[in-house]
């Protein structure tokens, strides 16, 4: 039986999901693959619980998951909170071959994910944050250990969940670039909320009547600007630029919101008033690519020209007959065309949201890492 | 440098086109991974050259690039032909770490790929034919060696060109196995020359019309039945079931063909004549779908009820309004009904053929062979 040691940061929805998903599959994964997965340490952001020897038990495993459901945090241990301490976690927890699963959503967590490649551990990370920070902490992330003296290592860090929740977006780069293959465009949606929205207003529906509804529904964050704003958009395409080699930071990408600066001050209540003085503009907008047989998509466009990237993300008319014309609803799409696959693109759709499809992906990197040295 | 030795077997267009790209790609590679590929030996189906203290020159390797180009055989080395020579080959050349890459298209590799496996070397195939004998023999091929008591072994064997060319199909079927998630449906169209066809006849065209277009542009194999009849396609049903985990033998397939059993004895040149034959039967048969809202394609399908698989291969009229409905042209596409992927299916789409983008997609997996143990 092959021992695979896992130290979980973050007991969201995503973390949860993963500890029942891999408690779920134990004998799966024992009787097909002589894989068996063992929680030594959970983290939330406060506390942690940790079994370094023996791995935690399932009765452990049961009152942490119950203890963060009824949102308190994890008693055994108490942290202190601040970085240093994760990374303490790794060290008491940590031995060779372990796997550190982050699926926080802060920068915290980048010191110890940094120490736990030091120690030549594997990270799967679910939490955009680490690769969405300077490229240099993004190169220190995604470099060979001392182990390997290299730009890239495929063995020990994977991120698939950062894009596109379960869907192989990730892999699949990762795939095209080790063969050489040159990636010229990159054309997606990676946001279900927006494209609930979009194929609302497709639809002649009214940009604050459909933004409403979503809200209601809790298709958007509490505070909707959150996902109208494009900044997890911009995440994920800095993710998939420097995934395909490109250096670029954040603020290398033009990102276009839904609402105008001058509504960023607003309280949400004031927002969600507001914006019927929205509706007209969109209407135009939608009217406007109808006329050139388009349709608007909030779309992460990269171009690579001549070796250089140009990376945005905003509204964007495309054309209908193309693979994010014709995707309608929350589903996410990325469409690249690269020197293989031209003039049709090579073609990922499906969900890409939800926290037990993010779970799965994470899983599924997690049972690779039991195979990569 | 990591340094990756390889045996290809096998060099028609694919091979040669890996040899090329494995080339071309050396210092990217060099530059990028720290990954040297080195060619130990070269096989085709009489002969070899074999380098195994310091891989092939480049000189060496040309030489036999160009050889295979004028028709010929290599030379260096004189092979009997039966599978004991490749074996041989593999005794002779192989030293820990080595990759043994099917490109052929014989199941006479077999003997040889499991006796790469029992030495603990790793294969990857381009090859169907070893993946779709006696699920006995897809069970040693897939399976852990000596070193891993377990049924499915993630480390050791890579066949993802095997169905839909350089497409990340078995990547991902694979990932969505290894999460635990269980696959109810999968629909796909895995022949761009069907694919074609179907196109065609959907326009309005007669089917003898576009058989012959299609075999006069190359499209098809010389005689147009080996495409007609759907064995191909079959194949990779076949690969894609026992990739769910399921058992079956290629007779457990349904297989339909474009014509029928009547027309197997003509020749090829009676066969082309003897196409007009069948135009009303697909003029009707296209008719009646039109009449449902439906489609004509041919398309694979499997269908996991009450955990029990039925698979099937052959013309299929689908809803329009589905991810097979919706596609037209050469490009290949496979959607995946599963738990985490239900009612809309994880949908890859794109080019699925062509010896350059076959062998860009066994590069792919020759390069995550240097990371995995």
């Amino acid at each position: 039986m092959m021992e695979l040691p896992v130290i979980l940061f973050g007991l969201g929805g995503v973390g949860r999901s993963l500890v029942r998903q891999i408690l779920d599959n134990r004998l799966f994964h024992a009787e097909t693959y002589g894989l068996r997965v063992r929680f030594v340490a959970l983290c939330d952001s406060r506390s942690a619980i940790i079994e370094p020897t023996d791995g935690l038990t399932d009765e452990e495993i049961e009152a942490a998951l119950a203890l963060k459901k009824e949102g308190k945090s994890l008693a055994h241990h108490e942290l202190g909170g601040s970085q240093d301490d994760l990374s303490a976690i790794v060290d008491i927890a940590g031995i060779p071959g372990t796997v550190v699963v982050d699926c926080s959503a802060t920068e915290q967590t980048v010191p110890a994910l940094l120490f736990a490649l030091s120690r030549d551990y594997k990270v799967v990370l679910a939490n955009k944050k680490p690769l969405t920070n300077q490229q240099e902490v993004y190169d220190r992330l995604t470099r060979a250990g001392d182990t390997r003296d290299a730009p890239r290592d495929l063995a020990r860090l994977r991120w698939e969940t950062t894009v596109g929740a379960g869907l192989p977006v990730i892999a699949t780069l990762t795939r095209l670039v080790a063969s050489g293959d040159t990636i010229q465009r990159v054309a997606g949606t990676f946001s279900g909320t927006l494209g609930f929205l979009m194929t609302g207003l497709e639809a002649g529906r009214l940009f604050s009547e459909v933004v409403r509804e979503a809200h209601q529904l809790g298709y958007t964050e509490p505070d909707p600007r959150d996902d109208l704003g494009g900044v997890d958009v911009a995440r994920k395409a800095l993710i998939l630029a420097r995934g395909m080699g490109h250096r670029l930071e954040m603020k290398d990408i033009e990102v276009k919101g839904l609402y105008p600066p001058l509504m960023e001050t607003l309280t949400v209540a004031e927002f969600m008033d507001a914006l019927p003085q929205l509706d007209e503009h969109y209407q135009d907008e939608v009217a406007r690519a109808a006329a050139e047989g388009k349709v608007l998509r909030y779309a992460a466009t990269i171009q690579v020209t001549d070796g250089r990237v140009a990376c945005s993300v905003g509204p964007t008319a495309v054309e209908k007959d193309t693979p994010l014309g014709r995707l309608s609803g929350t589903d996410n799409l990325i469409a690249l065309y690269s020197r293989w696959y031209s003039p049709n693109p090579l073609v990922i759709q499906g969900r890409g949201a939800g926290v037990d499809a993010t779970a799965a992906g994470v899983l599924s990197d997690v049972v690779e890492m039991a195979y990569t040295v």
